[in-house]
């Protein structure tokens, strides 16, 4: 089954306590992309750049089987740039130069080989941005996540929540689930936050961990203890296309399932903070993966019955 | 085999969003002794308290298996007493008074009956006075635990090493660990405090679940996440009580076996926050305590098969 993905491609220029990048390859779905693609070779890209992106940044999409056939390039256009700066306890950041470009007018174009999509992502966008993308759409996909964000809430709430209403799941960081519910119990949040028309909660804790709720069940996945986190940046993107990326793969969106997706996306997600930007997802395979979701089998499980 | 445990007995007067007390019972030593027994029968306590002291809270400890021959009852002296008022978001309070009264002269006595003892809890107290409890020990326990707070660190860091180097396990929180270990990654901090001559360390970190660490391994615990946090006052004393008393009871403490007392611990401690001070952990029973347990299980518990 095929994952569609939308989402920016964009520049990054990111300083750490660790060290400053220059202008390198980053968006929310590059990361998306780059996720999910070790688990299925069926990932459809729609974003938009400039005339200024590189053409080797483009092949090594390929490469990494992401269908870049719904990537516009604007010939007169530049790429989103965002540039920010991390704080020492890596957990906020000032964002430092925001130049929009060619995404102030993005109009998304699913192209007619796209459209038998099962698996829909939506990265961080404006909503109505999101909301074209589904209606452009002829068979609703089996399942469609989305991600967002605080900015959404303070200048486009009623659009985000005509999003929110037709999708399955909605990953957002604990923040922005108290900024949306007005509750700052996470779990009163959640049920709060379900009833504005999903089926699923995720909410990402960043080195904290995730939670994952439905009406009646909450599953949570730590996040690794990590000795250093060298570079935040796209950490909760990569948690998105992993989550999406293995949820396509094995076509099985039980709740069971859900579980194993998110370890998966928690794996892959503290690969991507080891170092700048998409450097260490490229460096990903099989067994790299397997060994570091043994990790998180050896953080997290135990066995206990219980005499009634 | 019979757990030890030292720390203050006290009263408590608490102010939460929800309400507040008059002076009610509390102490490190109380909640510890009542999740332990839990677990476990022989629970010896070394404690005091002042003329002021309730008999029927004497007799609710009896009547929770708590040996009390260890409790001194100081004459002319008056019990320690804390008030504290905590802030809306739970995490964070002032504390209002502290009357620290016969625990100022506190000089702990061993009953010849507590020698046996294999276990020993070693509550938040001045580090000299943990120690002199080790030293009137004739044979040395097979696993002592110590609590203790960032107060040791700022006023009597060698006293406090001094204790680390003799037990076998510290729990500290998350802050906690970063002073006493000048690292801010955890598993950095981690492993310097090992190395004050610990064989395993427990970061509490609240609401974001608890770790822990040996030289080698690492075992995360998550927190049950909550509808509401009615008062968090004992929820890591009555964490250290559980886990002792699991370890006194199973006589086990290997790795695996520890991480089931972690579960445990969470599991009481995550009653304790639903009422005021002691008063949801006089309430508990086993199948409270084991349908407890089982949301652990459904929370965190996964099955992933890694095909290699």
């Amino acid at each position: 089954m095929s994952l569609l993905i939308v989402g920016t491609v964009a520049f990054d220029a990111i300083e750490t306590p660790f060290g400053k990048t220059e202008k390198i390859i980053g968006g929310a779905a590059t990361y998306i992309g780059l996720a999910a693609s070790n688990f299925t070779n069926k990932v459809n890209l729609v974003s938009v750049v400039g005339n200024d992106f590189p053409q080797d940044a483009i092949e090594m999409m390929k490469k990494h089987n992401i269908n870049t056939e719904g990537l516009q390039i604007i010939k007169d256009g530049k790429t989103f740039f965002w540039s920010g700066k991390y704080h020492n306890d890596m957990n906020s950041r000032d964002t430092l130069i925001t130049e929009l470009n060619v995404l102030a007018d993005f109009n998304p174009v699913v192209p007619d080989s796209y459209q038998d999509c099962d698996f829909l992502m939506l990265g961080n966008l404006t909503p109505s941005v999101q909301l074209s993308v589904i209606n452009q759409l002829k068979k609703r996909p089996k399942f469609i996540a989305m991600d967002t964000m605080n900015f959404w809430m303070d200048n486009a709430l009623d659009d985000l929540k005509k999003v929110i209403s037709k999708v399955d799941v909605l990953t957002i960081n604990d923040e922005e689930a108290r900024q949306l519910s007005g509750e700052y119990s996470l779990v009163k949040a959640a049920q709060k936050i379900l009833k504005m028309g999903l089926k699923y909660l995720i909410i990402k804790k960043g080195e904290h961990g995730a939670l994952l709720f439905d009406t009646k069940k909450v599953f949570f996945a730590p996040a690794l203890p990590l000795k250093e986190v060298f570079d935040p940046t796209g950490a909760g993107d990569t948690f998105a296309g992993g989550f999406m990326g293995y949820l396509s793969a094995t076509k099985d969106i039980s709740f069971e399932n859900m579980k194993r997706a998110i370890i998966y996306a928690s794996a892959l997600a503290s690969f991507t903070v080891e170092k700048f930007g998409i450097e260490r997802l490229l460096e990903l395979n099989k067994k790299l993966i397997n060994d570091r979701v043994r990790l998180f089998i050896d953080l997290s499980q135990f066995e206990i019955e219980l005499d009634e």
